[in-house]
Order: C-alpha cells, then sequence, then structure tokens
C-alpha cells in the first residue's frame, strides 16, 4: 500500500512514543526510516520499526546521551543505551561542530544499538561540505576468514564526499556476504537463503536462515573483506564497544569528519568530485549495463521521486503490524 | 639465490644511485624493498627495481619534497615528482609528528609515484602507538563497476592497529581483481592471466596481459569493490592527483593518522587490540583451514624468520638483471 510521507511519519512517530521513546527521538528515527523506504531500501524503513519495537520491550529505560570526554578534535559520547539513530545524530552533529572549528573531528559513540543506514549520517556532513566517514561494530554474526565462529558483526562502511551542485557521492557498503535483515526475512518467509554466504553452529554451509542465524555469516569478499569487517569492528573497540558483541546493544560507533580544505585550501574539492562523477558517467558501459553509475545514485534518485510524488510504499502486512503495535 | 640483507640493501642503493637518486632516497627505498622480500612480497621486493629504474630513466631530475600547507592538524606535500617510497616516508612522519601534538593528523601527498607496500607506512604509525590509515590512487588501469574504461588506479586500502606486546595489527587491500604487477608479470613470463579479472580495449573478456594492459583491469567485490576504489580515488583527488591519472607520475597519496587516546583516555586500546587478536586466534577454524588468521600476521612472521636467518631469496634472472642496471 501507500502512505503519504506525513501519515508515514506520524505512524513512526506514535508507534515508537508509544514504546517508550520520547518524542524528540522518535522524529529523528521516523525521519530515517522514511527517507530509507523513499531511498527505496525496504527492510530499513517502515519494516524496521517490528525488529525496535522487539528490541526496545526488552530494555530498562534509556539514560541522557551525554559527551563524556572532549578535545579540541574528538568527542567521546556514552549513549546511554538510547537508540542508535538518535546517537548517531547527536554523534556526527557533534562531528560537524567540531570540524567547523578545527577542520577535522575523530567522534566515537558508544552503549547504543540499532542506528540504521549509515550513508544517512555520512550525507549530513557532506552536505555541509565535508568528508565523512563512519563505520559501526555490530551485534556478532559474522566469521573472520578461515574460521566458523562468529565472531564480529555485519560492520557496515560508508564515506561521502561532498559534490558541486549535485547529491554527494555517498558509498555505503556492509562487510558480510548476507545482512541480518535478509536473513531474519527469510526465516519468517520461510525461505532459503543464498548458498555460500552462512555456516550452521557446526561450521556446515547452509541455507537455512534459521540454522544460519544459530551459527555464523561469512564475510563479504573472502579474505580482503573479513579484513574490513576487522578495521570496523577494531573502530567500535576503540569507539568503546566489547570486543565481541553480544545480542542487540554495546554497539561502538566511529565517526571522521574533515574539511577537504585541508589538503584543498582553494575550495576546489567539490567540483572536482563532480569532475570524476562525470568522468565514471561518461565511460563506456559493458554489454548489458545501461549506464555506468557511481554508488548511492540509485537511492537518491529514487529519493526525488518519491518526494515529488510525496508517498512511500509500505507493505500491507508490515503495515498492519506496526498498526498493532502503534495501538 | 640467496642474498645477506646487507648485500641486498647495499646493491639496491648502488642501483638506484646510479639512476639519480639521492643517496638519503635510495637508503628509505632499499629499506622498503628488502622489507618486502622479508615479508614474502616477491614482487614488491628487488624485483621493483627494474620497474623503478624504467620509470626513472624517462623522468626530468626531481625537485625537492616540500610541505606546501599546514594546518594544526594537516599538513599537504608536494612530492616535487621525488618517488613515493621518500614522499610516502615523509608524509607519514609528517603526520605522526602533527599527531603527537594535536592528536590527529590529515596528510596528503601529491606530484608523486611508486611507494611501494602501503602496508609499510601504516605500519611505522602504529609501532608510535596510534592508528593509522593510507590509501593511494594510481595509474588509471581499472573500470568502475559496469564500466569497460579505466578510470581508476589499482588503489590500495591500509590501515595498521597498534597492538599491546606484539607487532600491530595490519590490513593491506587492494581493490582492483588484479595487480598491475602480476599483469605485468605474466607478460614478461607469456603466461595467461586468470579469467574475470580484465578486459581488453574494446571491453570484452581477455586472459591475455597484454590486451589487459592495453584495456581495463576490473575492480575487486564487484559493485563494493568499486565503491571502495572510488573511496581511494577520491582521497587521491583530494591529496591533490588529476581526476584520472595517466601514466606514471602524480598520484595522490592521503594519510589519516590518529590518537587513540583521543577516544580511549585510559591509554587501554592496545590491550583490546589484543584482546581481538586473541578472540579471532581462538575461533574454531573451518574445514581445511589449520588456524584463523589476523590480516598481516604471515608477512610479520616471515619478516621475524628473515632477520632472523638474515638473508632474503631473489629470482636469479632478477638479480643478473639488476646487477646490470647497478654496473
Amino acid at each position: 500500500m501507500q502512505l503519504t510521507i506525513a501519515a508515514a511519519n506520524a505512524l513512526a512517530v506514535r508507534t515508537l512514543t508509544r514504546h517508550r521513546i520520547s518524542e524528540r527521538h522518535a522524529r529523528l528515527v521516523a525521519e530515517h526510516l522514511v527517507d530509507a523506504a523513499m531511498c527505496g531500501h525496504e527492510f530499513s524503513s517502515m519494516a524496521r520499526l517490528l525488529a525496535i519495537v522487539e528490541a526496545l520491550q526488552k530494555r530498562p529505560p534509556p539514560a541522557e546521551i551525554r559527551v563524556v570526554h572532549e578535545t579540541a578534535n574528538s568527542a567521546l559520547i556514552d549513549g546511554g543505551d538510547n537508540i542508535g539513530y538518535a546517537v548517531s545524530i547527536t554523534a556526527i552533529d557533534k562531528a560537524i561542530e567540531i570540524c567547523g572549528k578545527s577542520g577535522v573531528a575523530i567522534v566515537g559513540a558508544n552503549n547504543t544499538w540499532f542506528s540504521g543506514r549509515l550513508a544517512y549520517y555520512v550525507e549530513r556532513a557532506a552536505r555541509q561540505g565535508y568528508v565523512a566517514m563512519h563505520t559501526t561494530n555490530t551485534t556478532a554474526l559474522v566469521a573472520p576468514f578461515g574460521s566458523i565462529d562468529r565472531v564480529m558483526g555485519t560492520n557496515p562502511f560508508a564515506i561521502a564526499f561532498p559534490c558541486e551542485d549535485d547529491d554527494p557521492v555517498i558509498i555505503d557498503i556492509g562487510t558480510s556476504a548476507t545482512s541480518w535483515g535478509d536473513v531474519v526475512l527469510s526465516a519468517a518467509k520461510r525461505e532459503a537463503i543464498p548458498a555460500g554466504v552462512a555456516v550452521d553452529a557446526g561450521g556446515r554451509p547452509t541455507v537455512d536462515p534459521n540454522e544460519a542465524l544459530a551459527g555464523a555469516f561469512l564475510p563479504w569478499g573472502g579474505r580482503r573483506g573479513s579484513g574490513l569487517s576487522m578495521v570496523s569492528q577494531l573502530l567500535g573497540i576503540l569507539a568503546g564497544s566489547p570486543v565481541v558483541v553480544d545480542g542487540i546493544g554495546n554497539y561502538g560507533l566511529f565517526f571522521m569528519v574533515m574539511d577537504p580544505a585541508l589538503l584543498m585550501p582553494d575550495g576546489q574539492f567539490k567540483s572536482r568530485v563532480s569532475e570524476f562523477r562525470a568522468t565514471v558517467h561518461a565511460t563506456r558501459p559493458a554489454d548489458g549495463v545501461s549506464g555506468v553509475r557511481i554508488p548511492g545514485e540509485g537511492s537518491l534518485l529514487k529519493r526525488r521521486q518519491a518526494q515529488a510524488a510525496g508517498v512511500i510504499e509500505v507493505d500491507d502486512r508490515v503495515y498492519s503490524q506496526i498498526l498493532e503495535l502503534s495501538a
């Protein structure tokens, strides 16, 4: 079914406040979820409310989000077990503020959980003219390359570059062969997961989503992807997460925001990014490819179309489940 | 054949100074090449002298390496068309110096070329207790995902984390499906390259190394790997490289060095990294795997063995070619 953007926002806010999230935080989460829907990321949008509410029901009330250590170039944030969507906005805004003064900011946040699409936060900084990098470690689900035991999260990595007269260039990738959302969705639909993305608790390859959830996901990209996952894991640990994250909580969020003027004082970086984008667009596509795209462009195009239409799509069953939770 | 470490060093210095590299720079390059040999990276070691000399023969004499812009957190370095091995040492040492004062450093370097293994530079900073990230763009050889035209370099990405009582954890990955070195080596040996790593000038898949060199390499890891390659490309552009790098030269080197004390003021990060390493080591290996390793561990183990033995291996034919060039 279709919902207007305003109705989807109101429904998300109502559902979240009904489950003890503050009005202010609920608005931040709702904006993120509706934006994900506009960008075409169905599992990161309204459907995510179901997992959020389930997690909320098991948690004590959160404390305040607090900056616990700050320098001229950095800040460390205790998320107070608040939802990551709110903690990440606090963190990226703090990073933007510090970067505005000193040119570069390193910000870590911990004691928090689900934070949605990393692209959302780095885009926020890139729209201020900054280059922003962000990673997080998450619940241990992924085995290192060569291993069958889950130690690392699905550990996404994102970076955004500001662009002249256009959307930023946004790279946002997961470092696991499959995502928690996809596997949970397959379990709910009683469908198999693709071969080669997970092992069961005994380390045997499996296509059963429930066995995968009891076992381990494999890293994306073999040895190299596993190395990248370790980068996110170690930066998450630096931000204050435990070495291995059990359950939903205690994620470590790392942000680096820098002013390109540090290295390009003439202010030309944004137009160089545009030039790079145009160069990639002008390359010859491979057979069967209609045009060569920059990562993130598809999402941003969908967002513009959804904004113009003023509506988002929500799965009928997901909608009725949300209605129940919001009542 | 085997060479003592001292003899290999002396041979490299003699060969380089014979081709107009200063004694000081030649020593830096030689140390790097011999270290690569000890770490088991044959193509990055003594064999690299052949490609370096070939590139040197085509270049005018370099200018000085100069810091052209500096802030409390950053430096921009004009490499003066000096070899990247020397420029990168200047850059990482500048980053370490800045980081020692302000806790974080962003350093870019341009107008330079071959710089060897990125692991070498990030390890240098990690041994001072810092987290260091480094990427570079290089000669355009790689087509973006979905494209058949070379726009990006083989664009490596490296990061190192300091570790308590042990070697740093070092992740150093290329973002192309094959490396320039491997393809050139296959061409020299008149061997085919693996399927699926390159296309010819018309965009057709090829296993002919010479056709690949005339066409384009494919990115590693499909869409995600292509995105990572773009990250290195854009950070290289930020460091001052052209949008597309033609030929050998004008690479853009990006360095970020930070003190983990920014986010972990109690100084515990190094022991957390050790804990993570021990956790990964303790996981169950997959069938057929003897033990689960952290990236970079194999290289560091080989280095210790070579240091103890005091010798490195050099291919006989490579050795005689170097001898000719050093005469």
